[in-house]
């Protein structure tokens, strides 16, 4: 640490992104990520003249990716704000509308990098307790009085709550934000976009990461009414004016207008996760239903859950691992990759579970004789 | 301005990017953008395979990246952090190392950016005056006992400061940060690069958007002692860890090694500039001696700078005007295009001139009558 680091950054806890290990190839269902291509509009999109035009600064406004995303969801340009990646709009979300000292909730089970904003930002953030089920506590947010953040579906629980449960919280909370991250709705979450134009004070946050298969790509936007995004943009221009790169956005428009591709790679998700889950429930895992593009599942009972991920990992599996929580800690997250993926995972997890289950007999053998 | 945008935002002066009008064809000189084009190497890297790889999270410590920036400038890469743009890197030290209410110095005529950032987030910002001749008071700086971010090569002045007067405001502030913006400095200024082992209080800012051709592009960089470099990554893992995204840093790698062809671009751009001030003191203008890749010349006296600006407009080039500030107002800024570009300006500068001159004529003889 720097002798000039702010005060209060020593105990700071860095969000922590799924592992990208290089040591060999693995089958990666550590992210959330997407095993399926970007569409291949974007590979046409990127002609040299765009990669030569880099010489000069791209639209600031973002005015055809705005347009582009606003006719695909039914919302005039006005209405639409850009990010580089999803994290970025909800940092110029908090940047905006979020005072020092005044509580934000959240489920205290969710996407960590609100947590991690906020404290960076030494905003107060206050973890609404999910119930025992990983479901939201829905009257708890209504009732709470703040500004309220949440995952829907959440991560890493994969459950959801209605659009009516949302409006319940906006429409109790008039004079707060609810800010309805909806990166996995596309797997079949209930979308809150019918709320913007009934209420102020919602902002519904998509990303290109995970339903346009473009993590690596850093595009997200959010939707809300017009002097929200107003707002956003003001502070977006003291703080990061060209934020989204011409190939951002060049790619970003692209992709969006092929609404066929990706909803095709949604339904292959939708069906490799069916299939994934019947699996689990084979091997006798309990499961938490999920909506979105991953399973959380509780690995223990039959193998301890951070002994499965090591050992996925041994076979060059990468699954995601939440120890740190007591109720997280026998679970494990799996990301729905290609059904050919899904299938080495299971053929895998039986061979580990086998394998777990006969040094247990030969340890009990050897401690009984 | 909706209900829940921040106190003390109300009054917030946004930053001004060089106008992008797209009526007509333009001959763009009013951002001090490249018209090369970047590299063609980033053309070869742009691969199919890693279009597809988009699927996927990029690495967000940008390892690859920092490794070939660190190789081009003699630095490992635990000393370069990089970000989306030279202004994204100078958000995240200003997030990281400078306090609410406590001031930072830098000269009163210079990049504007310093300015709205700081205003955004509550840091006071001391306006050092610069000369009258536009260069840096030094002395200053040296004495104000306060963080310090100067533009090195001066953007729009074009006046830099030598690498010895950079140590003196660095050795005689031990205890405060300095942060020195080099984006113009391969066109003619003195890099403060050897003090980064010799001091830890320096950060040299650097960006692809000039001398790489690649403002689109949004990369930028910096390079400081390795604590400080530590703490940045620390507060983007809490703020937009995934800030650079795939192509960024394909494409940024591609560029950075290509070292032959930008500095063939640099000597070009150096060679037109020669043209163009001689062009200008020709004209009868008074110019300001410039080490970066733009002109800051004194229009009033032959033509009032605005009524310049605007004619050159009409005629279809853009440059820059800073009205604001009554130092500046008899001003404009051309950027150094490719030389027959700077011809096109010459020529319709002396034809907006004689046009000019013209007009007096008769606007005398008519009040005359």
């Amino acid at each position: 640490m720097s002798y000039f680091f702010l005060d209060g950054y020593e105990s700071m806890e860095t969000y922590n992104p799924g592992e990208q290990p290089h040591d060999r190839p693995y089958i990666k269902l550590n992210a959330n990520e997407s095993s399926y291509p970007p569409s291949p509009a974007i590979l046409e999109a990127l002609t040299s003249v765009q990669i030569n035009s880099l010489a000069y600064y791209e639209d600031p406004y973002n005015i055809k990716l705005r347009e582009a995303i606003g006719e695909i969801y039914g919302f005039p340009k006005e209405q639409i704000f850009v990010g580089n990646g999803a994290d970025e709009v909800i940092a110029f979300i908090m940047m905006s509308f979020f005072r020092e000292g005044f509580p934000i909730a959240s489920n205290d089970i969710t996407y960590d990098f609100y947590r991690t904003y906020a404290q960076t930002f030494h905003l107060k953030y206050r973890k609404i307790p999910v119930k025992a089920d990983f479901s939201t506590d829905v009257d708890a947010l209504v009732e709470c009085g703040c500004d309220v953040i949440i995952a829907n579906p959440n991560n890493p629980t994969g459950k959801a709550i209605s659009c009516a449960d949302v409006e319940r919280i906006v429409k109790k909370n008039e004079k707060r934000l609810v800010i309805v991250d909806e990166a996995y709705v596309d797997f079949g979450g209930e979308t809150a976009l019918s709320l913007v134009d009934k209420y102020p004070n919602i902002i519904v946050v998509r990303t290109y990461s995970k339903s346009r298969n473009m993590a690596g790509a850093r595009i997200g936007f959010c939707v809300a009414n017009q002097d929200i995004i107003d707002d956003m943009r003001n502070v977006k221009f003291c703080v990061s004016p060209f934020n989204l790169n011409t190939l951002s956005q060049v790619i970003g428009i692209a992709a969006i207008k092929d609404t066929k591709y990706y909803d095709e790679c949604i339904k292959e998700v939708i069906e490799t996760r069916s299939y994934f889950e019947s699996e689990l429930l084979r091997m006798g895992f309990e499961i938490v239903p999920t909506v979105t593009n991953f399973c959380f599942f509780k690995a223990s009972g039959i193998i301890p859950a951070e002994l499965l991920t090591e050992r996925l990992k041994e076979h060059g599996i990468l699954v995601r691992y939440f120890g740190f929580e007591p109720r997280t800690k026998d679970y494990v997250r799996v990301t729905i990759g290609r059904r050919a993926e899904m299938e080495i995972v299971v053929r895998n997890m039986k061979a580990i579970i086998e394998e777990y289950q006969a040094e247990k007999v030969s340890n009990a053998r050897r401690a009984a004789s």
